[in-house]
């Protein structure tokens, strides 16, 4: 299972139900940060999610999305922390992120790393990655998405013992794409194996315009997490000021194919009444919802 | 009144029910924060205490009282302030002051200075100060006391009437200290003016060890907001850490004569039980008790 856990929902400084910008990502015991407003080390305890992760994702130099990094770290090493830390960001960003992370941290105790990232390039994590793509928001700016490999094809139990291949070492070669040899006889992996099955993707654009990029990369996503600052009659301001309204998430999240969309980064006026926000978007692509702070998402495999 | 709103009372790392340091002050209609740690200003939306304060006052560099400064400044130039922002600090902590003041501030919309401090340093505000004094803390760090000047001494309408002195401008000069003719006579303001009355004064530790500096500060204080991270059985780590214990803060509110004491800064052990360390500070000091955020502090004049 991935777990998405929203650790702020709202755009440019906190409000009373809402903090800044920060996403927790859960994946099979390992886990990662979307951005790291100030206060995300507090939402982090007060919604359990675990200091365990290796891996900071931010996407991009705007304060709302960076300034939890120092207090953070600064937590990380009075708990003992002696495991290394990356902090990955646009590689526009590398100067002022590392200026953060040396914010206030009187005494480092584990291995603090800060990378650039172009985008495109991807963290790779062995079977799954996490790609940057470009977001749209006037400075250099990431989207992030977690894209898992395709996994092998359904076995088909069935039809192998019908085939005379014992139960055993023997069905795990054929599930990984290996012939085997049974009673004198070659059994082929297409035989037995169905075609091989998308792994997962889930994708944060962190703050941006509606872009075809996130299209790009959002094709067939189980979830699209999407800058939705503002709502339709503010649609102006969206596009001045880098941002997209809940109707331009929801045209994305159609027009990549998306199962699943979540509006986050709101802007504060609608901190308390992100309905009109949810309604617009639901309009376009029905599988929308407005992100909470506490929130938790699961995408689990298709079938 | 002066009103003391406690916004943050852990020390070092925030826990789920109290933030890092942070205090804001309200005497009068004018306003000013003691410290400024991560998600100060969000605390300020919760509790409704007001952005319109125009002075920080930063105990000492470390990561936890002054993390929220540039968070705090982005979103007052996001609301549109215009008017000027002072930030102190011991002089030693300029420039990780300043440093932290452009962090994260991509336009600043209005000034904002960072002024040092030395010990027994004073900012005027008027009939009123807020006095520096040194802390015992390891690195650099100060104290800050808010002292009123004494105020005239009562005026005796019944006798300033005997004298003959009549209702009206003679009354106002008089209480100022000057004297008056009335029908030839002269009626000097000692006749009719009570000896003057101590101003009000609450005092701030931040950070430090129990410290004869201290005591001397909080002579007859009406509030003394004295550090106590730890309970008696952590003494010698309080002592190592530059800190303080509930009954050293006690002592010191005994030895300098205070009114009330507010213990604050508590170590996360204690988030959620502090009781312990109230009832070691009441067996030395009735008159203590732990704040914890939100809580609310008058201090009146005395009669």
């Amino acid at each position: 299972m991935i777990r998405i856990r929203f650790l702020g929902t709202s755009a440019a400084r906190p409000t009373v139900a809402r903090n800044v910008a920060g996403i927790a990502v859960l994946r099979e015991g390992r886990s990662l940060l979307w951005d790291c407003g100030e206060g995300t080390q507090r939402q982090i305890m007060r919604f359990g999610t675990g200091f365990s992760f290796s891996e900071i994702f931010v996407t991009h130099a705007h304060a709302d999305h960076f300034l939890g990094l120092p207090g953070l770290l600064r937590t990380l090493g009075l708990q003992g922390r002696e495991d290394g830390m990356t902090i990955y960001g646009p590689r526009a960003a590398q100067r002022v992120l590392s200026s953060a992370v040396r914010m206030g941290v009187e005494r480092v105790s584990f291995p603090v790393q800060v990378k650039g990232l172009e985008p495109g390039e991807r963290v790779d994590f062995g079977g799954w990655a996490v790609q940057a793509f470009p977001a749209d928001h006037g400075i250099k700016a990431l989207g992030y998405a977690l894209v898992e490999e395709a996994r092998p094809g359904r076995f088909d139990v069935d039809e192998a013992r019908r085939l005379g291949v014992p139960e055993g070492p023997l069905f795990g070669r054929l599930h990984k794409g290996q012939a085997v040899e049974v009673d004198g006889r070659v059994v082929r992996p297409e035989q037995v194996v169905g075609p091989s099955r998308p792994g997962r993707k889930v994708v944060y654009t962190g703050d941006t315009r509606p872009s075809p990029e996130t299209v790009e990369i959002a094709r067939g996503a189980d979830l699209l997490i999407h800058d939705a600052t503002f709502g339709a009659e503010e649609r102006r301001r969206a596009r001045e000021t880098g941002h997209s309204t809940a109707a331009d998430a929801a045209r994305v999240a159609v027009r990549a194919g998306a199962r699943r969309l979540a509006l986050t980064h709101l802007s504060a006026r609608y901190s308390d009444s992100p309905q009109l926000l949810e309604a617009e978007a639901k309009a376009v692509f029905p599988a929308s919802r407005v992100a909470y702070d506490g929130l938790r998402l699961e995408v689990g495999f298709r079938e």
